[in-house]
């Protein structure tokens, strides 16, 4: 598969987090020739807090990692994720294999079963091999190391053309804070969770709760904002593990939660950045709308719009579709306070296109590899900001010849 | 431009309404070398309903007329038609043109203005050269028909790659009643209003209340339950006119009604058939809903899906996709309960893959033309059909590069 050109020019060098190992295998439970499968261990005292999709069709896989995440431990964790089947809809079986590995890896990890979180993706409906997974388990116990987090990364990829990760390190009283986090995504992007698998991993000393509601606030700012395609996915997951061995408590630290949020953007911009198909990174900013709700109805509207995508991807700057996507977002606006900008130009103001518009200006803008398009409604200061890429024929390859 | 695989054989012999007469004209509005004007006049005495986009940012031409279709007239009636420009988002300039045309119109056809509909069809925030227009009115005069509707069907088109009519005769009383339709479009077609441009005309005896509440309501359970792209246009306009010359009281008539909702099925169909891009029909039937509300959500999550729609674009009987589309869609959902076929074939139970799933047998049922999609949520009587086509390569190829 042809690596996205939005890519990142190369996966990134990511710090050691004291207290989280990996270990990776090829279990063989779809693809060949590759690692498939990922474990990761949070030393004793880790805290951890997750985000999960809020589909009514959840895989077995979430719903386990749901009943599990709002419990204190003392105990170690771990997070094992297997690529090429997602385990969603495959019933009580389903059920049954979170069960097999969870007390497969709780056995041989020496851990409860309630701090072992599994993740599942790839195809729906097919039944999940969880042997050839727990198979692996002395091997993956035998390989953990605390470098090896590229692997991960790689392990987890199904349809990504390239692997995802982030990371900072923030000074807090002097010392240093560690974040490292990865992700996999790029098609069945859409918000209303956190889109995807997300797994970051901090030294960071923080409680369950006050960690959980950072997450979850972050989260509404960054996996929330962005959308491929507007298809939910059945098992969207962002885990946070915090294993507090550097020492250095954060709690209500804006400096930390200011990193955790650059993390969690950077890897939302990686997955939008390999959208399927995806040849251009699209920005939208919404301002005065009626309120912040109002604008963030005109963004996604925007980025979920098959015909804005389209003339982005033809890089035709036509801004009659915003528009019209404006129009049908089901928010407050009046045609002639509505005003469109790409970039530095200004399209389209009081109900029409600008004097100072200039046809082959915008269609030179629209040349760029990083498209962003503005709207200011005239009405309030609501505002919202989200990510998308353009549709292309590349997605109409790839999705209707994906699962035979 | 290469006509529909979905298209019908040809435009059908549609019957001469008495009390409205027709004409065309090739103004240049956009194209050349076409007719992109259509004039239609209804008699004195006509009835004149209507349904218009919800846009926030709908047409200048649809505000006018949502302002004059609630007022009662004796007068005769016109509907003037471009195609090429859609007029919309032309700030005052696009309110000076309806009026202009409206004028001109009145004048020339000795009528109210507030007796004068108006629609544009095609490119959104070009000024409307109405000029053009009203220099063909003299000629849109004289060529009055009353069996040139088929022209006019012409006439209206922009990316439709065939002309869009239908008709129905009932009897009532032992005297028969006409009905003859036309409409236009193929993209930017989603539900919450008409969905494009579409007039039919009837000879039935009806007040103006009565023809309203009978459109409206037939509306709801067709052209709002189609989707192309999910994309609301900004100008979509559905008028009616009776003329009663049939001398046929229809009101509270349930064979009119009946008669009156084929021809607006049919029409809802032909626009789905013309879908851009588009090379499979599907029907999509959500059953056992907890509300009609919910088995809507869930029928338009899957027809606005880019995952399901490329996957029957790719006959690939990829029924995880419906999974999903039932989880994003907001309705109450369980796992369990859940029932997938396609057509006759059970592809999905209990919350798993039927045991009597085929996979060959469903990807034969997948290389038909038309796909009937059918969900059964398990969980009451609510009911919804709505009718959408594939996502392609065709869609892209026309909608990257259909402006410049």
């Amino acid at each position: 598969m042809t690596i996205s050109p939005l890519a990142p020019a190369a996966f990134p060098d990511l710090p050691v987090i004291d207290g989280v190992t990996f270990a990776t295998a090829a279990a063989g439970v779809k693809y060949t020739d590759r690692t498939d499968v990922m474990l990761a261990l949070l030393a004793p005292g880790s805290t951890v807090a997750g985000v999960f999709t809020r589909s009514a069709t959840r895989s077995a896989n979430v719903l386990d990692c749901q009943a599990k995440i709002g419990t204190d431990s003392d105990a170690g964790a771990a997070i094992i994720v297997n690529s090429g089947n997602s385990n969603a809809f495959t019933g009580k079986a389903g059920d049954g294999s979170v069960a097999r590995i969870c007390a497969g890896v709780a056995s041989q990890m020496d851990l409860p079963e309630a701090r072992v979180f599994t993740s599942s993706t790839g195809v729906i409906g097919e039944p999940l091999p969880d042997d050839r997974i727990t198979a692996k388990l002395v091997e993956l116990h035998a390989n953990q190391a605390a470098d090896t987090i590229a692997d991960a990364a790689a392990a987890i990829m199904t349809t990504d053309t390239f692997a995802k990760g982030t990371s900072a390190i923030v000074t807090i009283n002097g010392k240093p804070v560690k974040i490292a986090g990865i992700a996999k995504g790029s098609g069945m992007i859409a918000p209303d969770m956190a889109t995807m698998l997300v797994y970051i991993f901090t030294d960071a000393v923080i409680g369950r709760d006050a960690l959980q509601s950072l997450v979850s606030t972050q989260n509404d700012v960054t996996f929330n904002c962005i959308t491929v395609d507007s298809d939910t996915s059945t098992s969207d997951t962002l885990l946070v593990g915090a294993t507090g061995a550097s020492g250095v408590d954060v709690t209500g630290n804006s400096d930390f939660a200011d990193a955790l949020h650059g993390v969690m953007l950077d890897l939302a911009h990686q997955v939008v950045r390999d959208g399927e198909g995806a040849t251009k990174f699209v920005t939208i900013n919404v301002t005065g709308a009626a309120t912040d709700a109002d604008a963030r109805l005109v963004a996604m509207a925007n980025a979920n719009s098959p015909l804005v995508k389209t003339a982005i991807a033809g890089e035709d700057p036509n801004w009659g579709r915003i528009v019209m996507a404006v129009g049908k977002s089901g928010a407050q606006a009046d045609r002639d306070l509505l005003k469109i900008t790409l970039g530095d130009l200004v399209l389209a103001e009081n109900g029409w296109r600008s004097p100072d518009y200039s046809e082959d200006a915008a269609a030179a803008y629209m040349q760029n590899q990083n498209i962003t398009i503005g709207v200011d409604l005239g009405l309030g200061t609501g505002t919202s900001t989200v990510w998308t890429c353009d549709l292309t024929h590349g997605y109409i390859t790839i999705n209707a010849d994906y699962r035979s």
